[in-house]
């Protein structure tokens, strides 16, 4: 375990040490232990990649000068805030979905004895990051700062659940609905504001920034999100489910996915009554005729061409930008995600 | 209608009609279409007690002067902040509570092609109070103070909802789980916080007071905020359904009511027996066995003491209290739930 990722677990034990404290509520022993068992099933267990990218977003802001040792806990803080937000969405989307299982083993729901709690348990996962910036950023100026960044992009996010949710009843009806811009609008509110942006924008307040000002690195980081967001889509059809933890079903769940709307694009009449007739049912005979008609249409290829294009454009918009400390954590952001097996 | 109910109705389409055009997301007609629904549904539909309350609160702590139409409408918008927060707690709650009706309609999950997205409109609900601060009040200087007390609020209540939904499971293996100690908790975390406290601190933060050094005014409605969930516990078994609008199933919902925490601390071994034999079950036999033993434990009567002991006590705080102004909303507040009917 690297150095960074053992202090970032190290916080982690801080932070949750005083939310089954905070004097705001009276716990009870079986209280204290529902939030201490809930927060460890459901928040560590990611790859971390979003939280740990605020501290070394904010380390390259800083242009290679040693931080604070409360620097350091804070920028770990800001990530874990963003590790919280992803597990409370995390909870909701799989109760929502009726998933069952999340990062390799049963989603939270499906726990014994928890069941519909799970529900509450995301509230309250939710509810801990204000805690957490109130405990550790009440006193710094840009406090307020972080409330509405944290507001503002979780509203972003649940809108784009809201649409890919609907999207996704319209297109059980009719498949047609799902296209390109459909799934760029999911994608972008879904997904890319929380996992891309947040993190840089956390690291740039931080390091006393106005966020506002740099719409064009936002407009870098939600286009990278959307890119990794069509790498899922692909690594849940194409990926080793041993490598990405996960068994994929977007087929079967009539996901608005990109490679789904890249074959409607892509295919003749014939081919689009196939998907119609095949997509999003739970058997294994339509879900290997729908992954036939990718092979046939070659989505591998049409996705490596996806894949260098927008890697292409990425770079070349980074290095358009005239800090050489934010161009720093943008490739590093790019680099990191860049032909990702999981 | 009142004068200051319609000018209320009226905020609540300003501030729909800004939801609903929020730049920070690209809305579709569909899904500005069905925010606008899910809000009327869930939103305006209630009592709008806790609301109006804050412009009436606001109102007495000027004493008398005439308030600026920015001042109503700014209280108002506080007002409706609260019943978003409501609505949000109460579309989550009912799909956890897996309930049939609410404010005498069906739940919002229940209706038709609505089900488990109604959890992200729960959140969507969430995110909409953030947004109202930001547009209205991003500028004044208690704004941070208003986003602090909401996060607050809203962290108590989700706690409570916790403590209320363990409780519950563990009561329904050992009714003896419950006792008045654990129905205080519950009571004061899920419902006296946000319903009792917010709209006076509200109030009080846009009139410039500093809330955290009104502790004496906290406790006072933390107990009226009791003395009103009692009232409720109470209506659930005694009240008409004609008059508050649903039909009561806390006796077959296994609920840690006053009811019965009152009727264990009451019962003998055998009246003991039968509450732990029948208390919980879905079955109009073993409801109307309970309800029995509560008319021969004279819980009526217990209930008629606990009111008017809770009212002389609460007036007594009241009147130690040194501001005139600050008694008169405190004042207006229990003459309003004081022997109330529904």
């Amino acid at each position: 375990m690297s150095n960074l990722r053992a202090k970032f677990m190290e916080v982690y034990s801080v932070l949750k040490s005083e939310l089954i404290n905070d004097p705001a509520f009276e716990f009870t022993d079986v209280s204290r232990q529902w939030i201490e068992r809930m927060l460890d099933y459901n928040v560590p267990g990611g790859k971390l990649n979003r939280g740990l990218s605020v501290v070394d977003s904010f380390k390259l802001l800083k242009e290679g000068r040693e931080l604070t040792d409360e620097e350091v806990f804070q920028s770990c803080a800001l990530g874990w805030c963003i590790e919280w937000l992803q597990a409370y969405f995390l909870v909701l989307d799989d109760i929502m979905d009726g998933s069952h299982t999340r990062r390799g083993q049963p989603c939270w729901f499906r726990q014994p004895k928890i069941g519909m709690i799970a529900a509450n348990d995301g509230i309250i996962l939710r509810n801990h990051i204000p805690r957490i910036l109130k405990n550790h950023f009440r006193v710094m100026p840009y406090y307020v700062d972080l409330l509405d960044l944290f507001n503002e992009v979780e509203f972003q996010t649940a809108h784009g659940q809201m649409i890919d949710l609907i999207t996704t009843h319209e297109g059980e009806k009719d498949l047609s609905k799902y296209s390109l811009e459909i799934h760029r609008r999911i994608v972008q509110y879904k997904t890319a504001y929380y996992s891309f942006y947040l993190p840089v924008a956390c690291a740039l307040v931080m390091a006393g920034k106005n966020v506002e000002s740099h719409a064009d690195v936002k407009n870098i980081l939600i286009e990278m999100g959307t890119y990794f967001q069509v790498q899922d889509d692909y690594l849940d059809c194409f990926g080793d489910p041993e490598v990405i933890g996960k068994v994929g079903t977007d087929i079967q769940d009539f996901k608005c996915s990109w490679m789904v709307v890249k074959a409607l694009e892509l295919s003749n009449e014939e081919q689009k009554k196939l998907l119609h007739e095949n997509y999003g049912k739970d058997d294994q005979e339509c879900i290997a005729k729908v992954k036939e008609l990718y092979n046939v249409l070659d989505l591998q290829g049409v996705f490596t061409e996806y894949e260098s294009s927008s890697y292409d454009k990425l770079t070349k918009s980074i290095e358009a930008h005239p800090s050489k400390a934010v161009q720093a954590v943008l490739k590093s952001f790019l680099a990191k995600i860049y032909k990702r097996q999981k």
